[in-house]
């Protein structure tokens, strides 16, 4: 699995369990709604900053996203 | 300090541990020297790709590489 649909199933679970739309998740980290939603449906990678944006929005470790993304991508290999 | 800053402080650190040269980082994950040297002077973000190619070549998981760096960040707030 590449890395950027990892990031973005990761991203989508974030923050539906934070019960976000997209729209109050872009809002609350300055992003755009429409790069949330290419984010998540692994069109594009985040940089560092936006990865630290949404962190802090999700209120979730940015190393911790990172980890789960690797995991989901090491879970798919086995 | 800039996310990329950071980074690349610690991108650096890890790259001298391990006593490889920008050179010899480059050229085990794929990416160009003077790519690393801009990382390494915060000139550039990675990519989660990036980020993964580097984290293998430095045998370093991501997710601690990004947990060095925020940190780093955090430590210079205080």
């Amino acid at each position: 699995m590449k890395v950027e649909c990892a990031f973005g199933r990761i991203l989508k679970q974030l923050r539906t369990a934070k019960g976000l739309s997209q729209e109050q998740l872009a809002l609350s980290c300055g992003l755009d709604r429409t790069f949330i939603s290419m984010l998540e449906r692994g069109q594009r990678q985040p940089s560092l900053s936006s990865i630290l944006s949404l962190s802090k929005s999700l209120e979730t470790p940015a190393h911790e996203m990172l980890k789960k993304t690797t995991d989901l991508i090491d879970s798919e290999k086995s």
